[in-house]
């Protein structure tokens, strides 16, 4: 007999069926025996009647997380034992055989209690089968699958960027060295230069995968390891463009999350966005200009937006515009990286900026220089050497167009639109200062 | 104007357009000038006449790599002008406007030539930019596209492995060491382990994303970073099951070649295999077998396949079944990683093996050991510390079942579809003993 998926149960009342997976509780009551099976598309209750006696006998042994085959008759439950809206609350399986694919130890608690932070993550691979985890990473992974989904269609062609990088060019605390042979080479924080390479190769370009940052930071915004989601695109106008592009990247994947992912925003009690058509976007003086008549904070000196600026930005676009979204843009040149474009109508300011969402920035997006001397002329500004950068240089120096990008980190948005409060809940196996799967310290 | 993409030209004959692209080739003659633009979708000739003089004098500016926009009419080529099966043979552009939007120095070299192997990874910025490097990197893009695809339809659900690890639990020299705040890490060599635990999770699972061999080597084989396409899955019979679900895999992806890279592989000169509906298979001892009387060399107490062997197996696979696949299961389990399956029918051989594609192994599968106490003994067995994979543990401790899966080398596999004989030329950046994009000995 095929496996019937448990969601499917409710097309078979009547008939045998074969199902598989986890304990997910048992309970003893007289006689019988219940037990919740668990498989990846959802649960049912099972019945262990003392008339199967093989059946009842493994029955008897099992506990949660044991791995089970059964095979049972699925029966309509009495109208009084229904439950409504809950899967298979109009049914149960009365079950005739159980096969054991996979013993468990004894629990060491809970999985479906409320667990401090530690204790989840110290326990991922029992904690991770809790529906609210499995609800996490089923959207994140709808998340990167409709980002691709819809460049793909908006003619960008993927690439794989390395890791593993020579010359830390950049500069700066934030990377970590890796011993290569009889060489240090580094793990990089980002693919940005590797990006802007193939935007002259294949002009609209994109890129998935993790990036690091030796941060020793320990908030619940930050990791040293994440899955960023970069794309960079050639012939554009101005930002705008990278703009548009990512607002309407946004309505894609919000779409894909309102036709696969309803019942995992349900369960978190989230609201998926509306994503409006067009953003409502400020430069930064204007911004500080609402923070200060609007929260009476005058932060008009500043180069960039602290955590609660981000915070009130978000509350004033919530409630002037409706929309959970806003960018920022004009950063000062200064405080953006070399590879920034000025604006030659507002010089000192970046053509790019930030997106804002929920209060917290999700995305950092720029058009590029792409003139060889202007990007030689701005890392020398910068206090950078060119021939460090000889390697990416080449780009520019055989012709670039106009160009710009985007990264997204995957759990930063996974956390927002979920409104969870630390991005660790929102990352597989999260790493931080203080672990790597084990605590460290330990 | 809108943009008109090159290979969208034929379709606007007689009107005006705007293109814009990279200059492939400029030619003078007599008062005309020649340039054959190239963007993302293709190539076109375009001729500069001398009415248009202000387009002319910008055309004698420009050189090879120039990036431009250009205006102009699309005139239909006089009949014994035109080219046959070859892109906008028929059609040639009349320049009536050109805007300069990025300039170019002076080409180190012919990027079209066939350059030595250095020269072209030196290089890579500019020589990525041929038909040739597009062609390659366009399958690779499809190959990964095509394994999400097919197992997305499968029911399997894409998770982000984490690459900085702890522990270097399986020991051994072919790891990367990390400098980890006050502590050791390790670039991971797949994600193996991390997979098996997601099996708990979401049943079948899929993870694309690199990986790291910190080995010595230096051939056509070998890099220090690649890509890895893994998948595993649950609730298997035994490893037949994976092998048939790679089986399927191949299929689909070689169907989505067809369907859009036919001009990519014309281009190179390799075919696109056909997969058989099923891969022939052999144990590792019956292929030894055929090896002896077939091509007269004795393996039989070897306990893996030489190089050579592998190419013998497949000129076999081709002559005797017309496929350029071949499995070969049941390797000695005492050669084999420490969770793989042991044959309970075949004792001392493993529930697996490799995949051989065109003379070389493309993948290794196998089902894995999903009981707690058999895996920690197969540990001590092999001299590993079970304390050491005390996290990886727990997925087994609190229930498994039984389970199997793979990894596919992107790189290599893409290299043996095009009929390339070195790997590092189907790897974007290779990485390996002596370079990172720049050559390290430098």
């Amino acid at each position: 007999m095929e496996r019937t998926y448990i969601k499917d149960l409710k097309d078979k009342i009547g008939q045998e069926v074969k199902i598989a997976g986890w304990v997910d509780v048992r309970r003893d009551q007289g006689k019988l025996i219940f037990i919740d099976l668990r498989d990846v598309s959802g649960k049912v209750q099972m019945v262990c009647l003392p008339n199967h006696e093989e059946a009842i006998k493994t029955a008897d042994l099992v506990r949660p997380e044991w791995v089970i085959e059964v095979t049972g008759l699925i029966n309509a439950r009495p109208e009084k034992n229904r439950k409504e809206g809950v899967l298979n609350g109009e049914l149960e399986v009365e079950v005739t055989g159980i096969k054991v694919l996979g013993k468990a130890k004894e629990m060491p608690f809970d999985k479906d209690e409320d667990l401090n932070l530690d204790t989840y993550l110290d326990n991922l691979p029992l904690t991770l089968r809790t529906e609210k985890a499995k609800a996490i990473f089923k959207v994140q992974a709808t998340i990167i699958s409709a980002f691709r989904e819809f460049l793909n269609t908006k003619g960008f062609t993927e690439f794989q960027a390395p890791k593993l990088i020579g010359e830390d060019a950049e500069g700066g605390a934030n990377s970590f060295n890796v011993e290569y042979f009889d060489h240090t080479a580094h793990l990089a924080q980002s693919p940005q230069l590797y990006k802007q390479i193939m935007v002259g190769v294949f002009e609209r370009v994109f890129s998935t995968g993790n990036v690091y940052r030796a941060e020793k930071h320990s908030t619940t915004r930050h990791l040293n390891e994440y899955t960023s989601l970069d794309f960079e695109m050639g012939f554009i106008k101005d930002h705008t463009d990278v703009m548009n592009m990512e607002n309407d990247l946004l309505i894609h994947i919000m779409k894909k999350l309102s036709e696969t992912c309803t019942n995992e925003f349900k369960l978190i009690g989230a609201d998926i966005p509306v994503v409006p058509t067009k953003i409502p976007s400020l430069k930064l003086r204007e911004a500080q200009e609402i923070i200060k008549k609007e929260f009476g904070e005058d932060c008009s000196n500043e180069p960039d937006l602290e955590p609660q600026h981000e915070r009130w930005l978000c509350e004033y676009s919530k409630k002037t515009w409706d929309s959970d979204f806003i960018f920022v843009t004009h950063f000062p040149i200064s405080k953006r990286p070399f590879y920034t474009y000025e604006d030659e109508e507002d010089t000192g300011y970046a053509k790019g900026g930030d997106l804002l969402f929920r209060g917290i920035e999700i995305t950092t997006l720029a058009q590029r220089i792409h003139d060889h001397d202007t990007l030689v002329a701005s890392m020398e500004k910068k206090g950078l050497d060119p021939e460090k950068f000889r390697y990416y240089l080449q780009a520019f120096k055989y012709g670039m167009p106009p160009h710009g990008g985007l990264g997204l980190g995957l759990e930063r948005i996974t956390a927002k639109l979920l409104n969870i409060d630390n991005v660790k809940e929102a990352t597989l196996f999260p790493r931080d200062l203080n672990r790597i799967d084990n605590r460290l310290s330990e």
